[in-house]
C-alpha cells in the first residue's frame, strides 16, 4: 500500500488516535511479554533495585498491561501509579486486582501530559519506552515530561541510560531476493533478470527496515553512535541525536547496508544491567534497524567504514523518526541518504 | 492500526489507487513467481493446452510481470495481449523484450474495462485473478468483463472452473496464544490469566484470518461449498456466492474455526489439471481463510457440522469480501457470524 497516499490522508489527530489504538490489540502485548530478554531484564533490574524501590512511590509511564508496575510491587514499592493512555488500561486494572495488588497500584487512564497525580513527586520512574531504532514512536518525550514534572531530586530512572550502536553489514536475505529473479530462467525458461534492478529499487529504498540481522552478516565490531543519560537528557537533545562512527571490517565482504541497534542500562551497585538488542545477543522483538546503501561496496580486512548519523522526528509525524546517514567506505566517495520508518509501521503490526 | 479509522478516511478513488499501487512493489510479484504450486500449475496447464493456443490470439488479464503471457508464447500463441493496470507493466515490457517475445506479446497499460484491443476477439483468456478466499480483491469481475467483450464463441478460459471448500478446524496456534497468558505466572510470578478473555476477543474476531492451516488441525473431509463455471458465471452470481456444507468429524476435538479454501481447474483431454490451495496439499501464498467461531464446541467422531455460507462484496469497497456463516455443530444451537478481510490486507502486504 502506498505510504505516501496514506500519509496524505492522515491528519495529526488521526495519527495520534491510530498510535494509541494500535496498542489496544492483544498482539503487541503478547509479543512484549513473550520477549523474554525484555521482560526478564526489566524484572531483574527492578528486583535488583529493591533497595531504592522498597517503601517508595513509583511512576510507570505507558504501563500497558501493568507488568512493570507489578514487578515494582514485588520489589516492595509502597505505591505505583501506572499511567496508560490506551484502552489496554482496562485489562491492567483487572490483572492488578487478580494479583491482589490494587491497594498498591493505581492505574490511571490518560497521557502523562494530561493526567494528575495525587502526590507531590515520585521516587522512581520506570518505563519501557523504546521503539524501533530506539526513538521510533518517541514515547521518550513523555518519560522526560514525567521526569521533569514529578521525579524528586535524586530520584531514580529505570532505565537510566540508552546507547545507540552501528555496524556495516552484508544483508544476505536481500542478496538472495535480488538474485531470485536470475534463477527463474532455470525453473520456467523465462529470463526475468531485468526484475533484479527493479527489486533493488523496491527493497533497498529509503525505508528503515526492521529485520533480524544474523551475526554472520555483521562485518565489524560495533561502533557506538550516541549515549543518552536519561536523568539529564532534554527533549531538545532527543529531537536531534547526532553521532559519528568508525568501523574496521573483519574481512572481505560486500557492505550493502548499515545496521543500527540500541541498549538501555539499569544502574547497579557493581555494574549496570544491560538490555541489549545487538545482533550479537539473543533476539528481541525490536530486531535491528537496517539502512540499505544505494552503492554497495566491497571491503577487505581493516577497510574503514566511517560516517555520521543524524536522527530526528519526521515533519509529518513527531512520532516517526528519520535517520540521515553520511558514510564513506574505504577510499570510495562519501554517500549520503535519508531514511524513515514506513507510515503505519508500529510495533503493534509486527 | 484501527481498520475502522482507516476505512473512514479512504474514499473510493483512493481505494482504487491503493489497490493498483500495491501491485507495483516487487514483493508480491516475487511471492507469486516463487509460489511454485501456482506458477508451475499455470505453466503446465498452458503448455498442455498448446493445441488450443498454437497460432491463436490470447488475452492475459492482469498480466503483472507478463509470466503467463510468456508461457502462452512458449505454447505457440500467435499474439498475446498482456493487459496490466499497475506500473509493473513497465517491467513486463522489459522482460518480454529480454526474452525476444516483443513480436508476439503486446503489453497494454490500463484496465480491461478502459483499454481497447486491435482485434475483434480473442481465442483464449488466461488470468491469475484469484485472491484470498478466492474472491478477495475480486479481479474476477474484470476477467468476466473481458470474456463478455472479447472472447470468441467457443473460446477457452484458463482456468475454466473455480471451487470453494470448507472444513471445521481446531486452530492450535490460537489455542496456544490464548493459553500463553496463563503461563506468565510460572515465569514471572504475575497472574495474567485475565488477558485470555481479552486475547480471545482480539484474535477470534470478525476478521477473515489468512493463515497456513496444518493438516493436523483439519477435523473432517472437505465439503464443497460452491462451483463457478468461468465460461458462464455472471458478475451478478459472483457478487453473491452461496453454498451449504455438511461435514462429519474424524474424532474427538474442539471446533474453534471454519477453514475455507479454493481450487481452480484447467480443462484437459483426460482429466482437468487442478491448482489447489487445500490444507491437504502443498502450501501456496494464498494459504487458507480462517473464520473463528464465537462459541467453540467439542465434537466426537461422526459429529455433524452443517451450515450455510454467503460471500459478497463489502459495502465499503467492492474489492473486499464479506463472508456470512450460519453453522450448527452437533446438537448445539446454530451460530451465525459475519466476517470480512481487514482493510489494507492485500496480497502485496503478505
Amino acid at each position: 500500500m502506498s505510504h505516501l497516499l496514506k500519509k496524505r490522508k492522515l491528519d495529526k489527530n488521526v495519527q495520534e488516535n491510530l498510535y494509541f489504538d494500535s496498542y489496544s490489540d492483544v498482539t503487541i502485548h503478547e509479543e512484549m511479554i513473550a520477549d523474554h530478554v525484555r521482560t526478564n531484564t526489566y524484572r531483574t533490574a527492578i528486583l535488583r533495585s529493591s533497595d531504592s524501590i522498597r517503601g517508595r512511590v513509583v511512576l510507570d509511564v505507558g504501563a500497558g498491561t501493568g507488568v512493570l508496575s507489578m514487578f515494582c510491587v514485588q520489589a516492595g514499592a509502597k505505591k505505583v501509579y501506572a499511567v496508560e493512555a490506551c484502552s489496554i488500561a482496562e485489562q491492567a486494572v483487572k490483572i492488578v486486582k487478580q494479583n491482589q495488588m490494587d491497594d498498591r497500584i493505581e492505574v490511571i487512564r490518560g497521557t502523562v501530559e494530561t493526567i494528575d497525580l495525587p502526590v507531590e513527586g515520585v521516587d522512581v520512574i520506570v518505563s519501557e519506552w523504546m521503539g524501533y531504532a530506539l526513538l521510533h514512536e518517541s514515547m521518550l518525550n513523555s518519560v522526560l515530561y514525567a521526569r521533569d514534572k514529578w521525579l524528586k531530586p535524586g530520584g531514580l530512572m529505570l532505565p537510566s541510560k540508552a546507547e545507540l550502536y552501528i555496524s556495516p553489514i552484508n544483508d544476505l536475505v536481500v542478496e538472495d531476493r535480488l538474485n531470485f529473479w536470475c534463477t527463474v530462467k532455470d525453473q520456467y525458461g523465462i529470463d526475468m533478470s531485468p526484475m533484479s534492478e527493479f527489486a533493488k529499487k523496491c527493497i533497498m529504498n529509503n525505508d528503515i527496515a526492521i529485520n533480524l540481522v544474523t551475526v554472520e552478516d555483521v562485518l565489524s565490531h560495533p561502533s557506538r553512535l550516541a549515549e543518552l543519560d536519561l536523568h539529564t537528557v532534554t527533549p531538545e537533545q532527543v529531537a536531534s541525536v547526532r553521532g559519528t562512527f568508525s568501523c574496521e571490517c573483519f574481512g572481505s565482504a560486500a557492505v550493502n547496508a548499515l545496521c543500527i541497534w540500541f541498549t538501555v542500562s539499569f544502574p547497579g551497585d557493581d555494574k549496570p544491567l544491560v538490555l541489549s538488542t545487538s545482533p550479537f545477543k539473543p533476539e528481541t522483538h525490536w530486531k535491528q534497524a537496517v539502512l540499505y546503501l544505494d552503492s554497495p561496496r566491497d571491503v577487505m580486512q581493516d577497510t574503514k567504514v566511517v560516517g555520521e548519523i543524524h536522527m530526528y522526528p519526521s515533519e509529518e509525524s513527531a512520532r516517526h523518526i528519520c535517520i540521515h546517514v553520511e558514510c564513506a567506505i574505504g577510499e570510495h566517495k562519501k554517500q549520503s541518504k535519508t531514511f524513515s520508518i514506513p507510515d503505519g509501521y508500529s510495533e503493534a503490526q509486527q
